[in-house]
């Protein structure tokens, strides 16, 4: 993307292209909000998905605390990089922080979803990042799911929300977040991405499945071994590598 | 409110805004009983959900054992806070004592509902607490969630339901209902209320998940450490506090 | 009932009386058995549930192996209490002779449901009886839910449904099936009964929900105590005793 | 089948039989793709269902990472035995050669399916087999449910899809594909099989219900003892073997 085709993002009176663009957006973003109750990935107005336009520096995300039975675009807030409110008429997520931080930190994010879905959170709570135990994890990705570390009581009461943001880049970026589609929030919940708000309404629904795997085999016997690293390699490259055979060409 | 203001409750023949109030309430209740079927929280006939309006001194509380799936404002029963039937043909929920005692004890409740919701039953059957294990919990109360102490077999005998409202009392006070929305009677099962009926609702729903997330988690660490009172204070006050950021502004 | 008032339930050409009771007796039964899949009972076409008409001395029972998504009238098959299908083109449940056991046993059962419902069937499995935990169970009944003693090689090879009956009465002729409403066949399932084919349903459903709180509550604390003498009786007298308070006037 | 009546399956231009024969087997194969999500046994794109046509030499499988909710018989890949498309314009399942190792070595098989279904696949991470613990399990095979080795690097390096049926085919064998109707692939998940696609669906439901049985079971008392071998063999056979009573006659 040169300079010359960088579209006017800050213009105050924005274009018709821009509108069409957010209007994209905001569509896109609501379906994968509807997707989360549907997934049974949330509960009353719990969880929250997001979508950013890059080309015009825009994200979109759930207003707070809404009901998602009667949920429209009207309820997806826009904000620019910074959190600033540059469309619809509500209050943004709570948590809009800490999805900015993250799309601010890594550049192929183009969706994320938070929520608190019962298995994944019962491994944020019992403080233990989830172990590599079978194909179905290695699917979505070759490494473990991480844990955040514990904020401290000064992050905690000062931008607490970006604090949080902060503290899951720490543990994605040294995989990125292509191998690392997700982390767990210590004491919280998962926090999920992918290229789109759609592919990260996926890798919600995947983590999930695999927190559930995970749990049930821990139950079944705490010692099951990780999956070997050819194995882990090999299922996560025939899905997501440069010559990957699952799934139809595009 | 003052002495003027206050409406004839006790007036033998009941004026129209009496009445307009009383429907009000009972499609309120009704409605708050027909979302704990809908919520998964209630097996067959099993629960009830009442509600109060303290200016008339009256409480809508479902019928004693009817069924759900042809529930309408008929099986809702108003009774005075004494227990005295004012209204509807039915027979009360047998629990309506303990209900009355809890409108007594606690002005700021309107609405109460209580289940047998399974994961919260099982740890008043286990007599445990429920720790606060994670920020769902938080986002609920910042207090783990009381057990009633054992009833007395004189209690059991003589005024059973009454003496388990007494029980729920001596738990719940030392916080608040507002800072303490539930609480388990012990082998039995959960009592939750709200400001209304529908709020009830919500603080069921919740803690539902919340002991559903603490039985996993226990399972993954059994000493899986409570919340540190920073994080606790944070989650409740952003969303019950006076400088609630959570939801849209009234 | 006098021998005068006896109908002519062996006459081979039977009566409109007789017809029309066999009717209402089908149709009660098959809305028993469509009962089970609706409330998660049952996997593909196992379960079975029948009704008996004393008076006519008939047992209406679902045919063996049938689909429930097309299961009609047609699908229940007239049995006489030896076993003799006194109607209907299809082969009956396999299960038959342990139904017809328990109504020759028991004059009060007027209908039985069997399923391999998954948490019961876990606890028969683990060769275990249910524990009495809470008011739940208390309120089916006071007793914890027996667990039929290892059938003998002999007792496998001949006549195996049959003896599974016989198995069953052992376990609860000493309460009687009034205040025992169901019981675990070893290592196999539960067997539930009640007054109607549709109260049968009832008891299946309630000792499900039964035992999958007892299943939770020991995980949380394998050694849970047992539900004082004081509390089960409340329980069980409030709702099924001479003086119940729980339900509406008949 | 003698060698004249043998149709001519590597003809060039498929003729209107073999066309016919192949539309209805897209379409079995079609309608066990769509019972794995309504039996809950597969999230998003995972799982897949196929058939064979013996006479034909066909297999009809699922397209590789195609969406449920809009599936039709464009989605049904047709291979020969060696793994060659001949019909369908989509890339087949990655678990191909996995499918074609079975039919290749058992020719009692007409259907398999494969999922990551959660109870199931809590087993093949645990790397345990699935005892054989009640009358349900006896009821679909009397033996415990087996587990695949552990493939060598060069099989995951190499043809790792093929080396998976091997060592399925490995564990199969001793006791054939009759009595054994489905294994779990070491930290993988479950393979199924039957005469028909819907028959291996069925295998696949049962199976799940069965590894879920087992593992509360397991948690109930991990020393829960195994089925004696007569009840093992009397649920087998009353509805698989020669002198089966289950069911309607043919």
């Amino acid at each position: 993307m040169t300079t010359d085709a960088q579209p006017p993002a800050s213009s105050p009176e924005p274009d018709r292209t821009r509108q069409a663009a957010i209007d994209r957006l905001k569509q896109d973003v609501l379906e994968a909000n509807l997707a989360l109750p549907a997934s049974g990935l949330v509960t009353l107005t719990w969880g929250n998905a997001s979508g950013i336009d890059r080309d015009w520096g825009v994200v979109a995300i759930k207003a707070s605390g809404v009901a998602y039975d009667t949920m429209s675009t009207d309820d997806m807030v826009i904000v620019d990089l910074s959190g600033k409110v540059v469309g619809g008429e509500k209050r943004p997520s709570t948590d809009t922080p800490t999805h900015l931080a993250l799309y601010r930190a890594f550049e192929q994010v183009g969706g994320i979803v938070h929520t608190h879905s019962t298995w994944a959170t019962a491994w944020a709570q019992a403080e233990r990042e989830i172990p590599l135990l079978g194909t179905t994890h290695a699917d979505l990705c070759p490494h473990p799911i991480p844990l955040t570390r514990q904020l401290t009581e000064a992050e905690i009461d000062e931008g607490y929300e970006e604090a949080t943001g902060k503290a899951l880049i720490e543990v994605v970026a040294p995989r990125g977040p292509s191998e690392l589609p997700c982390a767990l929030v210590r004491q919280h919940g998962p926090f999920c991405w992918g290229r789109t708000a759609a592919a990260a309404v996926a890798s919600a629904v995947t983590l999930e499945e695999v927190a559930r795997l995970a749990t049930l085999t821990t139950l079944l016997d705490p010692r099951s071994p990780a999956l070997d690293p050819a194995l882990r390699r090999k299922h996560f490259e025939r899905k997501h590598g440069p010559r990957a055979y699952y799934g139809q060409p595009a």
